[in-house]
């Protein structure tokens, strides 16, 4: 690094690194212009020279403020900013835009990369990339990274956050900013032209949009039973003996809405694979497309059974603690007197003991399956899988769960299904209920696995397809069963 | 986009999107072919369109079932669609090869890339991608991609399925495969000539191939401990007393078993970098192999410590129902009620006291450092270690964890190891058996870490080899400790 | 591949497999050298020969020991070796660079690529890299890969060990290094000039730098509350009533410590947000940095909120093993029988009920929210996360199980803050200690979300700045809010 080379600085230019002058200019391709110096602005410059592009940023008083730009970067007005790359990302709010307008000429033909995001849905009447489209006819307009954080592009892509998706008329200004997105690490998904961007805009103001169905289950599930419960069992006793036992809403009824709502969402969670089984069969083709009902249904599978573990991992803890609680040691203890008192003796029975420790086994082993379900949906974990790992863990494993989940339930229920003085008020108690589905799903799926029905099935997803053999079969693909 | 540019379109090509036509035609090497328009086929067409590639399908009848086909594609017939470009991937079914053979002319100097998986190992006599290239010989046939479902190339490349694998005769057309992957974010791995198709074939096919001698040894000490115990309590108690114990086989016996297998798998877990060691000291080198035997064993430690974790686990849970059993809380009222009626006065005893819950705590430790290792086992939090870290953690924290779940087990067995009423049939207790590894592995470790042996071992973990000073130093490398 | 291709190897050189051979020799740019043939050197080879690089590995004796060395690639001698490639790795201990001082001339305008690491700080007075550049003046010392280990070299670049770090005097040097990490798929960071090479070297060597001071925050806590409580339950029983609980110490002060210090590293955590917000709030800015100390607390809030968990883990085991410990099981047995020989009856008690069972229930769902917590910090758990969805769970239901766990701790207090007796040698009994800091948190927390405060903050983190409207908007972006 020599004076020489330094002495070359153009006056405009306020160069803020004296480690990247030595380097010769970089060709205007390999140069990107980035108009805003706020937090993204900023941090979008120092990725892109991280990746080895020249940066100039474009503000209106290139000698304020520079202290926080990325080292390396020049920074120039914007007109002189705008003529010295062909690629421009425009990390400005959309409020601002209007200043664009007079650099009208400097920006034909560019392409201007429209980063920005609104803090609600429908804040305006357009999007912003249609809008700045609007202002600068001249230019080509690509809407796109607007999913990413001025955190993100510090700490460089990650996993989940490595897609960002684009869209815009121009194919060829498209191209220029995937190879941008490339090289900075990220792998840039063409979503079409312009129209989509209102749809790009709105993907970082979404909240949790594939778990909000399953949620809507849960808590309606749960709000059902709590008071379907609250009336049997606390309502009841106030009623019929005029007793006060409200105190039990918070563990007891909290401990038979959870292993419920668990149970019946944990039959939601495989009752759509079973029911698109039976589609296949009944169409005899895997080709036509499932009701929509139903593909809404299958991609929330996984939702569904994560909260299912959420309801089960509850009903663990409230299972756990029923020792320490006041009320039940108070019960204890007075039944222990009571003996003493009425001189009573009691029979070991053998028969209560084999059912409670089953119960107790049953559910204790479900559970074990139940967080290797949960740990196996982990990101990192189900990658790590092959598609054969993954979907043996996630059926087999699963319909076992079910299976453990469901036995749990009725050895739990015992030979109370059949006393009449289980019936209050003439309605069967919770865990009678929750058994329903479980039950029918396990039926179903027993149904799958018999050996004439299994082998219709395989050939249906092997691509074979009933009276349709006059189908040219090579265009079938079943590679990966 | 203009109404000219469409007129350019061959009468033969059913081009899909209106989006990709005003693009030139991208140069030869930047048009790729795929054979075959099922699942696979469409979704590797739609990665290489969101990659920037030219995309030509080929099809019997290019007319037909083109709706689900990405838009932007191309379909041609499978000659006008072979000429089209230099790399053809072969997205169809094995049986259905023969087709490509009136194609020779076509397809001579093309590479052509094997997609295909079997159903079963061993379903043809030979490879599917040696077949190919038996059918096709003028051409240059490369095996790889078929690790990857349709569905992990439709949400593109995620951290555990990047790597691809190939192999092929040809280096320069593996070169070419390779750069297509890269593009498409994959890593692609060469590894060698087509001979070994037939092991990548079978890749897709293997159910956890690293699980599966772990599961192996962990269902043996199930199964033997079981009996084991099942003689000793069970039909002992009915033998010598008459008495009808089988109920507890549920809970009680499963909750001996679990801690049994759990703390000799966790021992096997560190045994294996015990036995490396002393082997490393013995040689007075690390540049010799360790023996077959050991390296497998040295490779499945990661899922020898995670089956232990699931059996400590299920340990824990069957622990804490305890005071919830029928029978538990049978015999705590039989207690109170004979200490009544007897008169009975009961001292508390201080050493029981401290005994027991010294027991209890630190198992409940051991479970804490086993559920912090279980964690950073997981693939995305030991990513993020360095190599450091992850070396503290497994292997510092692993040994203390062996010693704190030892040590809980010795406080359990307590002053019975010399009470002779507790060898029933001259036998002794499970825990007293699965104390034999564990005390070995911490007793040799404890070797290791003696000041004189340890200095050794880093030494020859920094490339010193005994006797061997004559040796060029400069070659060996331990920059990494 | 043909005969004749293969005899026009030259004397000197040794390639290894067949199989590269019939690759013409790739141009200068394409190949690269590694000097060291140990284990680093090897692997660094290995994934340069997969990412489609010529490998050529200097060696003294280039024709001993190549056995080891990966298929494809050649061995010639230092001199031949440096000539043939432009970059050159040295992989090999700095305690034998002097090898490297008679091949100034070959090495002349190299870039030389220094791997090495050490085995502690402040081994060597200056930096390694320091070191090979005075050695070898004539050439570009490039400081990088360090921090890669072999094994990773191995096993391809994974999420978290993707970035490489480099340092170095010449930006032309870097940029050629920048482009094979780039293809060898990691992504390097320029750090700037050589003198940073010593950070770069002291990087692998370090030992959770993030954890250490929450670490030690709760090392500190623990010990200080665990004398607190032993003073004050422990020793003043011995005191004043000459019992001897001393067994307590295992159980009953683990389950004291543990709550109380999660619960104040949960504040902890929290508690640097709210003072960020009120000073933005004060400052009426976002542009100024915050103070170094609130810096570095806001980094370790991730830290601090997992050790949080790991105590309210330990505290949810000690809690639920209870009802198993001989002095529990003697205490109830105790109490039966005391109130059957004084021939008491004792009235149930609702209130006591309620209390206690809400105190449960807010345990249990406060646990639950924080293993929630604790999931979505899993790497790859939050990289699937968007911006709002990881901010909404951090924030939002931290806050909550912040609210749950206080919650939590007043009921389990109850009316005992009351009660003269509880305040032993006038000191508070630890939950009422631990229960200040939450409770300022919480209050803060109120206040900052009451409208008129919510409103200024909002706009605050949006770009407004109070006083300062005479600034250029169009420079602030607040595009993510």
């Amino acid at each position: 690094m020599t004076g020489q080379e330094r002495s070359e600085e153009k006056s405009e230019c306020v160069s803020l690194s004296p480690m990247m002058e030595a380097v010769p200019a970089p060709p205007e391709s390999e140069r990107v212009c980035v108009f805003g110096t706020g937090d993204l602005g900023r941090s979008l410059g120092l990725r892109l020279l991280q990746a080895g592009y020249g940066v100039v940023f474009g503000s209106r008083r290139p000698h304020s403020r520079s202290s926080l730009l990325p080292h390396g970067a020049q920074v120039l007005g914007h007109a002189a900013a705008a003529q010295s790359a062909h690629l421009i990302f425009i990390a400005v709010q959309r409020e601002h835009y209007d200043f664009l307008v007079p650099l009208a000429n400097q920006l034909k033909g560019k392409v201007l990369v429209d980063l920005s995001n609104n803090l609600r849905k429908n804040q305006y009447p357009e999007a912003n990339a249609e809008y700045l489209q609007s202002l600068v006819p001249g230019a080509e307009v690509v809407k796109g990274f607007n999913t990413l954080s001025a955190w993100s592009l510090q700490n460089g892509p990650s996993d989940a956050n490595r897609q960002v998706y684009i869209c815009g008329e121009s194919v060829e200004a498209k191209q220029a900013v995937i190879a941008v997105a490339t090289k900075l690490g990220f792998s840039a998904l063409d979503q079409g032209f312009l129209s989509v961007a209102r749809e790009l805009e709105d993907f970082p103001l979404q909240l949790f949009p594939q778990w909000r169905l399953p949620l809507r289950i849960s808590i309606g599930l749960s709000a059902a039973f709590f008071f379907y419960l609250l009336i049997r069992y606390v309502i009841y006793a106030y009623v019929t003996q005029g007793e006060d036992i409200s105190f039990r809403i918070m563990v007891s009824l909290a401990n038979q809405v959870c292993p419920i709502v668990s149970l019946i969402m944990l039959s939601l969670c495989y009752l759509p694979g079973v029911l698109a089984s039976f589609l296949q069969l009944y169409r005899g083709t895997k080709y036509r497309r499932f009701p929509n009902w139903l593909d809404r249904w299958m991609l929330c599978r996984k939702q569904l059974g994560l909260l299912s573990l959420g309801f089960a991992f509850l009903h663990v803890l409230y299972t756990l603690i029923i020792p320490i609680r006041y009320s039940v040691m108070f019960w204890v203890t007075e039944h222990t007197v009571s003996v003493i008192r009425e001189n009573r003796t009691t029979e070991f029975d053998t028969t209560t003991a084999w059912r409670g420790d089953s119960y107790l086994s049953l559910g204790i082993l479900g559970f074990g399956l139940y967080v290797l379900l949960g740990i196996t949906s982990l990101p990192s974990v189900s990658n790590a899988l092959s598609w054969r790992e993954f979907s043996f863990i996630q059926s087999k494993l699963g319909h076992l769960t079910l299976l453990f989940c469901t036995a749990h339930t009725y050895l739990y229920g015992w030979n109370r299904f059949l006393s009449s003085s289980t019936y209050k008020w003439y309605t069967p108690p919770g865990y009678m209920l929750c058994l329903v589905l479980p039950s029918v799903v396990l039926l179903l799926k027993l149904l799958l696995i018999t050996p004439c029905v299994d082998r219709t099935i395989t050939r249906i997803r092997q691509g074979w397809e009933r009276g349709a053999d006059q189908r040219n079969p090579k265009d079938s693909q079943p590679l990966i069963p």
